[in-house]
């Protein structure tokens, strides 16, 4: 690795606005990509990202900033992408400039629809990245309580720890504690997987379920997790740790997470559709669940994912919540 | 055992009340110990406690109530206490009758202040109740929700099997499912310890941590829980399911949490006793602490368990709970 590596982060919403605000309590300069030719203006103008985390100021001296993602891949040596993953298809076909050589962090919490794998093999089958330049980067954390500078703990996993630690390095701070890991399929599935579980908590509490109810479908949540990232790669990792049970938590228990927000509607009696255009998105535990259940049914495992295969015939199959959730509740313990 | 067995409540307390409420479900009659008079009277005539879930309509003619306890343990055979721990000893104090041949059932959370002891170990060193004859009735249940009638999963721990699976045969209804386990132990411990960590995240919260922190110091208690869990009584044990993680989560995500509660309001700057008059009560969490720490001290395994120690150094040694808490941090991942 070279001795002064440069960062370019990639996507202008509220996670990647996060991470750029990380980068910059350590770097004299961050490239930062975004669509958005207007929002770049405004933030050179106002210092402010005009639609997310707003209240955080940048100094824009150290911003070199550029809707066009092959000047910022170009400039950068280590590209952190954290574009929604049902857009980064659409994103990298702009490339025209090589990936090669260049350490690539998925700060993506899901799967790419189009090649149906995790960010990290997308870009390893589609891009011939190698693993050991490939990382992720998870919480638990949520982008808001970055902006408010409020303790938070990332988990950076790498294959090459020398890797992982450079990049903590430059994340770290007075309110961000990082950790390194070698578990990057592990990590990014369970961000994935956390983001399903999410969308069954939103549907319970939709449905009426209390708190007793929730703790004990977290509680199922983590052992069905561990099932599901051990059969798909099995390896020693402490599924209690915070990149994986805390990253469930923060989003499992948060009234403001999209994924639980669009579970909660549909168990409120919402359709797949009428929720999706009520939220103007699509979360994206809502592609998770079909690609976790693929999985699973490919690999004969549905029977070990209950949770995954319930919400799958909600939001698929256009079954009554009702009905798949009080079958589901004999099924948890 | 006999074929029918009549079960005794010992308590006028919510969690008490809800126990009520369950067998009442499956039992013509439920004998009931509470120390209230006026409210024994109350219930009789309103059909109410007026004191806890008072929504709870309880139908009288299937109740034995008495407040004087020696009534209520001979006409007993199955004994559940729901007695706060702070306050059982000195209950027991008034029994003339003997316990011998009882089945006890603990679903007190804590510690019993005059002999440092799970309530388990209480009945068995104190009593001479053998373990075969002693169990646990634990959530993750918050008494609230039994009384709305929203569905909640409880574990019965017995030794024997056996008992285990009658006690949970008469709590078992349509809102009720309950599951055996034989780790009497284990989840009394879990039980206890939860309160300590409620009140962690109460002084995080308090002293202005967010989410992000409290899903890091929630995935941190439960490795730390099964540490000590461990190390107290080794067996094999999922300390990811409910009655341990799923109590863990009620509890510490509850903002009902009366642990929770006070310690917040130590975060914010009470003093123990301050906080303790404001809430006129004393947390069940408060006893457990001291129990925690000194165990874990006397086993030489402080360094094992931060959590409980960083509490114990605000709750008894009268350190800045900021300041603690700012050394806790370093030690969490």
């Amino acid at each position: 690795m070279k001795d002064k590596l440069t960062f370019g982060v990639f996507g202008g919403g509220s996670w990647g606005t996060a991470i750029v605000k990380m980068l910059t309590e350590n770097l004299d300069q961050v490239n930062w990509y975004m669509r958005s030719d207007s929002a770049i203006r405004h933030i050179k103008k106002e210092w402010h990202n005009p639609n997310y985390l707003s209240s955080v100021e940048f100094d824009v001296n150290q911003l070199a900033m550029s809707h066009d993602i092959n000047e910022v891949v170009e400039a950068s040596d280590v590209l952190i992408f954290a574009i929604p993953s049902a857009f980064l298809d659409r994103e990298l076909q702009n490339l025209t400039v090589s990936l090669k050589d260049k350490i690539i962090f998925s700060a993506i919490k899901g799967i790419v629809p189009e090649s149906g794998l995790i960010v990290g093999e997308h870009f390893n089958e589609k891009y011939d990245i190698p693993f050991e330049n490939i990382g992720v980067l998870t919480g638990p954390c949520h982008a808001e309580e970055v902006a408010l500078e409020r303790l938070s703990y990332l988990t950076i996993a790498c294959a090459d720890a020398n890797k992982a630690k450079m990049v903590a390095k430059h994340l770290k701070s007075d309110y961000i504690r990082t950790k390194i890991s070698d578990d990057i399929i592990g990590t990014e599935y369970a961000a994935m997987l956390k983001n399903i579980y999410a969308i069954a908590a939103g549907i319970a509490h939709g449905l009426g379920y209390g708190d007793n109810f929730q703790s004990v479908l977290m509680s199922n949540a983590i052992r069905e997790m561990k099932r599901f990232i051990d059969r798909v790669y099995k390896m020693k990792r402490n599924i209690n740790a915070s990149a994986y049970l805390g990253d469930l938590l923060v989003t499992g228990y948060s009234v403001f997470s999209r994924n639980r927000m669009f579970g909660n509607m549909i168990g409120k009696g919402y359709t797949v559709k009428s929720a999706m255009m009520e939220m103007n998105m699509v979360a994206e535990g809502y592609y998770a669940t079909k690609s976790a259940h693929d999985l699973m049914d490919k690999l004969q495992k549905k029977s070990k994912t209950p949770i995954i295969n319930a919400v799958y015939q909600v939001l698929y199959k256009n079954k009554n919540p009702k009905k798949v959730f009080e079958k589901l509740t004999e099924k948890l313990d």
